[in-house]
């Protein structure tokens, strides 16, 4: 394998990857950006990009400033049982919207989604590819993919309310105060014995 | 009071209408958009519009394509008693979705708060002002509106999961199989037995 281009690890190695994945990952979306194809562009070896990012999720998240890594938030939010799981994923996705940059990066996918319906929306196929199949291994029951799906839709309809539309009295509550209340609801799609 | 510029009632007129309202309410907001400052933009008596259109609510409606009038469908949804709500609401809301100009309308007003965070929001305004304050009258017990407002989030989040972020398998789901999955959930916001 050609090694052209390939460099010492430092810094400014690190941010032409995470411009390379960026721009990547806007042109052909999540699951079609491959490593292969982050390396060729940013000149540097495959190898490269997994010995300081770990997998293609991990970059994905440190290129859109995802405060956490994917593997990590779904062991978090179900290695203690089913129990309380609604309200820890609840907690956890308003850490996103907590987090400036990655407020940011949602916002930007929504806005090309917005403007132009067709173009790769790699947000997206990274909530699906990276956490909603995670997370379907420890749901019971029927309908799995479907459930925590419209589970993660509450989750983003209470974003929208509250951050972008600016809807009283959500734009003002707590935090504290919605997760109480969304996520006993929540909860009812991670459990079987909800299912219409 | 001057009767300049008031004309007889024929389409141009109502079209004349239609044209300041749009303009008004993407300029000040549907709330400090009067009956008044309207017909001003139109050159036309306030009572010309509340003739042809009734109240500024379905003036509104009818202006940005929202296929009801928020009195009828408030009534429709909570006529029959608390029982079902959340089934005929969550319907009605996919029929707002499922018409083109007032899916268009809904996903421009989006576009402009995403784009502009402090302009005006006519749409979030109209559904604060002219259905969540109409609808809380229905409900009882504690934190009314916060709790129609977060049902209202529930299915704001479905939309932009099937229709905008387009995430599978939301997107391609039958309508009727996500009101099923829905409808028993955001019935728990509206009843008193399910508070946090």
């Amino acid at each position: 394998m050609a090694r052209r281009g390939r460099r010492v690890g430092d810094a400014d190695t690190r941010m032409q990857i995470l411009e390379a994945a960026r721009s990547a990952f806007a042109r052909v979306g999540y699951d079609a950006a491959t490593i292969r194809l982050i390396a060729a562009d940013a000149g540097v070896d495959p190898a490269l990009i997994h010995h300081y990012f770990g997998n293609k999720e991990d970059l994905f998240a440190e290129a859109v400033h995802v405060p956490f890594r994917p593997a990590d938030a779904i062991l978090g939010a179900f290695g203690p049982g089913i129990d309380g799981a609604g309200e820890r994923i609840a907690r956890l996705f308003f850490t996103i919207w907590d987090a400036e940059p990655s407020r940011e990066a949602v916002l930007g996918q929504l806005r090309r989604s917005l403007v132009n319906p067709d173009a790769p929306a790699p947000f997206a196929e990274f909530i699906s590819s990276a956490l909603l199949r995670r997370a379907v291994g420890h749901l019971r029951g029927l309908h799995r993919e479907l459930r925590l799906e419209l589970m993660a839709s509450q989750l983003v309809g209470l974003a929208m309310v509250r951050y972008v539309m600016k809807i009283e009295p959500v734009a003002s509550a707590p935090l504290d105060e919605l997760i109480a209340h969304v996520a006993p609801r929540i909860q009812t799609y991670l459990e079987e014995s909800f299912l219409p």
